[in-house]
């Protein structure tokens, strides 16, 4: 390719307000563009990236068996209902209607299409297991997005659909997904976290995330030190170390307390008594309009999705002021008992402390000595509470965890026969000629995000820094001076080989913005042929300071060695 | 691949109401399945033969020196307002609304988009000539979708855009364009007519659409024998002959006439005169609310696409009794010359008759010896009406129109500055530093229509008949008998020389069902492993009859030279 042809050129100004080194680097390389905010254009050497992206992730899925294949991307909504996902994934679930009055939703994931499709075919047990995917257009109605790549609302994305008979089988294919995504991203020069995770409106009972750590991720994750175990902030569990076992039981009481007191932070001054000491009530409303109150130390937050997911429901807000004098209460005196048509829930935690102060403040009085179990208890105790940096690591019970901040650029989930028992029909032909649910999982790596991660991940103060694996070429050729003749003859013989080339053919282009504009591309190999390099060509790896000059053969040579020849 | 683990096996029998045999075949085959109407799967096998049409078209583009890229889907609504197309595309256009407020149009066509995108990147005559372009999903709301790939609601589309200096610039990219079509249609084995046809919302001034002649098609072409003229019938335009040349003029008169003459049959009842002799008025109303009369010859038809054109209107629809009645009139009675508040339009052929019966009637009065040009003129005479079998070529005015039945398959377009005039700041700046809009071309190839086209032009009463280029697998083998271990051994000899094999591996399945299953999928090499093969293979091609007993190497030496092996 002549870089004098290429459309999308470098640029030396990155969009207002870009803060991301991918979103930076990408825009100002000439890999994207912005359309509307969320959506993007590729141009060609963006389009190049990606595509290699897809064909590695298509080697490996080939490899461990799956199919590729391609279902629509407008859903017929009837089976997002079949599910209940019009209204659990509603957020961000956008729906089209046509002239006929058919209405449509813009997938963001396909599990119901997949088990449509299947349902139709009338399979039996010889027919699983097997795994089929696709990279297809997926929608997100994304409240906010994100500069670049990272979080947008339309995307292509690979999602893989599995289908067995037992878990059993099952689990063999998770393990084997698992494997290929850890390929993958080793490829990619990724190295990523592999964290249990919580499913959301996805459903099943399990799932993992692959993230890749660095701190412009917006998921956070939980690893131990000891014993290695990884989840997500929705799902890391820890263990609620005793506050104070050593204390006595005290007998319960009532206590004046002034009525300013309503804040964690008014209790600390009145008290001087740490965090924990304290009970806390969070109020929050769900979907069905019923108030929960949750229940907890005064150390710890309300976890959402756990929250969430205790109580089966899509989704639940703050309780706002209204609600609160519904209850004949306000903000800072919600009791932890006696409150009617509220559903309570407890966190683990409150086991963990003795004599508990607050849980039944009234004007002027509060509660003290409170103790789970003696002085109230709940139907619901759970984890509902987010880990911390430094708890306890909850299956080695030793080691503490570490909070790390990183990007989701995988995520596979068991989803056993939560689609397959919703949506009528989803059944297999077994052994005894019974019938039987498919046993389901899938499997979704995001292409332009990961794009971004690989940026995130590879770049300098100059320029992004390709993998070789997907580079958008693998050698930049530079002309300098007067030498286009030479160097086009080298050009024409290096693709005539089947390399790939951007040849900087540019006339009247200093050296340095030459090598500037290599930098900030970022292909593996730069080659340039200069009055200086008489016969030979000038090599150097984007990655090394150091340039060596080589024989023509050897550099065909040496690119062969490292990108292979097409045939060999 | 294993047939046994094929996820879409074949089936004996199509979908019912299925007419068309591609929809059969590639249903019945195992190559897709509907989900709504209009909306298909494809299924592995299915998507084989589509990611090898996409490949060959990639590859003559490329070749071509066009740049693939990618654009969203969801196109922000402002742009098509921009240039009036919600409203005249709104017919078949999807429009979706995003939980911030933004509204989009679901892509079916992307000239808004590649015009917004380049308009944003400041270009100069430096940076022109260039082409780009996408595979990307189009959503089409048609009113009526056909049964299998050649009229749906979701597509993949091959759309390509190129930016200009000059109309000359341009018109050496067309014609490029055009012959890379020709090439791209020839490797698929369709032989296909190049037609004018009208551009319809997409705009510019002329366009040529690429026909695969069939009677199943829904495209009329006329093609002259003599000079090769081809057009479709919206542009078809034929010599009206001078029905009557010899006929003195004679005096207007008002006739009498019955009240029950009406209709155009009515007048021949009545007068025993051929159709020509009569002059027809068709009334119409367009999307401002104008009534329009259409005068023609009555042995002629209006052609609604010609008439729109001329109006400079999106859509005609046919007048209403009530419409009639505002004009004190009613149909058979409206008259050529005389109603107000409506736009006369006359046909050319108008001119061609002398003494038309009609063009005035009242209850019992008709007018005779109406003259065009004498009697009645309009300030518009133009080609309204459609071109017929046997008609006069336009072109060499001296060959007959044949009218021939097609599938589009391809279409390209010249825009010229329909857009960059419309959409403000869509210029590069010239050699003298003027801003000049971009002169522009649009190339599009619709690649599941292509693919069902293919289906319609290569089968037989068995099943389908592949072309080598674009088939699912290059060879099927079939094990017979006891043969699996045998066949195994060669699977894996043929897949590790890099060849394309389906594999028919499957137990105590009957030698018959096997080559129907292989004749119906339509992979060009059948191989058979039986007991009757000894250490040979049998080789079949599936376009003749003929059986050959090959060794090992002779096969994949045959097999080489048809397909090629990689990197070879």
């Amino acid at each position: 390719m002549y870089y004098s042809k290429l459309f999308g050129k470098t640029t030396k100004t990155a969009p207002r307000g870009a803060k991301l080194a991918s979103h930076k680097l990408l825009y100002r390389g000439g890999f994207i563009r912005q359309s509307a905010a969320g959506y993007y254009y590729f141009l060609p050497l963006g389009w190049r990236v990606h595509q290699k992206i897809e064909e590695l992730i298509r080697q490996e899925m080939n490899q461990a068996g799956a199919q590729e294949m391609l279902s629509p991307t407008l859903h017929p909504i009837e089976l997002w209902q079949e599910t209940n996902r019009t209204s659990s994934a509603a957020f961000e679930l956008m729906t089209v209607k046509s002239r006929t009055g058919a209405k449509f939703a813009l997938g963001g994931t396909a599990e119901e299409m997949f088990v449509d499709l299947v349902r139709r075919l009338n399979l039996s047990y010889r027919d699983l297991p097997f795994n089929v995917y696709q990279f297809s257009t997926k929608f997100r109605d994304e409240l906010r997005s994100r500069g670049g790549l990272l979080r947008v609302r339309e995307f292509i994305m690979k999602d893989a659909y599995s289908f067995d008979q037992s878990h059993e089988e099952f689990e063999k294919e998770y393990q084997k997904m698992k494997q290929v995504y850890q390929t993958i991203f080793a490829k990619l020069d990724l190295t990523t976290l592999v964290a249990e995770a919580d499913s959301g409106y996805i459903g099943g009972d399990y799932c993992h995330e692959f993230i890749y750590p660095t701190p412009v991720g917006e998921d956070e994750v939980f690893v131990c030190g000891g014993c290695g175990y990884q989840a997500n902030k929705e799902k890391a569990e820890f263990v609620r170390e005793n506050k104070n076992p050593n204390e006595e039981i005290k007998p319960f009481e009532i206590i004046d307390q002034p009525e300013w007191v309503e804040t964690m932070n008014d209790n600390i001054k009145h008290y001087g008594q740490p965090l924990w000491r304290y009970l806390k009530n969070v109020v929050y409303k769900d979907d069905q309009g019923r108030l929960i109150i949750a229940s907890l130390r005064g150390d710890q937050e309300v976890n959402e999705t756990k929250l969430k997911r205790v109580l089966g429901v899509d989704s639940l807000i703050p309780a706002e002021d209204k609600d609160l004098e519904s209850l004949g209460t306000r903000h800072g005196w919600v009791h932890s008992w006696d409150h009617e048509e509220v559903v309570y829930v407890g966190d683990l935690g409150l086991k963990s402390v003795k004599n508990f102060i607050g849980g039944y403040k009234e004007k002027t009085t509060d509660s003290a000595n409170v103790n789970y179990g003696r002085d109230f208890k709940y139907q619901i105790l759970a984890d509902i509470v987010s880990a911390h940096e430094g708890a306890t690591c909850p299956r080695c019970r030793k080691g503490q965890l570490k909070r790390q901040i990183g990007i989701e650029v995988g995520h596979i989930f068991q989803l056993g026969h939560h689609y397959t028992k919703l949506m009528s029909g989803a059944n297999f032909v077994d052994e005894n000629g019974k019938d039987k649910p498919f046993y389901m999982g899938c499997y979704g790596i995001g292409l332009g995000r990961t794009m971004a991660t690989v940026v995130e991940a590879h770049h300098d103060e100059e320029g992004i820094i390709w993998p070789r694996a997907i580079a958008p070429f693998q050698a930049h050729l530079v002309a300098l001076g007067k030498n286009q003749t030479k160097a086009e003859k080298i050009y024409q013989k290096l693709t005539a080989e089947g390399l790939e080339v951007l040849y900087d053919d540019r006339d009247k282009v200093l050296a340095g913005a030459k090598f500037a504009d290599a930098d900030l591309i970022g292909i593996p190999i730069r080659l340039v042929i200069s009055d200086k390099t008489e016969d030979k060509i000038e090599w150097k790896e984007r990655d090394r300071k150091k340039t060596e000059l080589l024989q023509y053969d050897e550099v065909v040579e040496r690119l062969a060695k490292i990108f292979g020849l097409p045939g060999e």
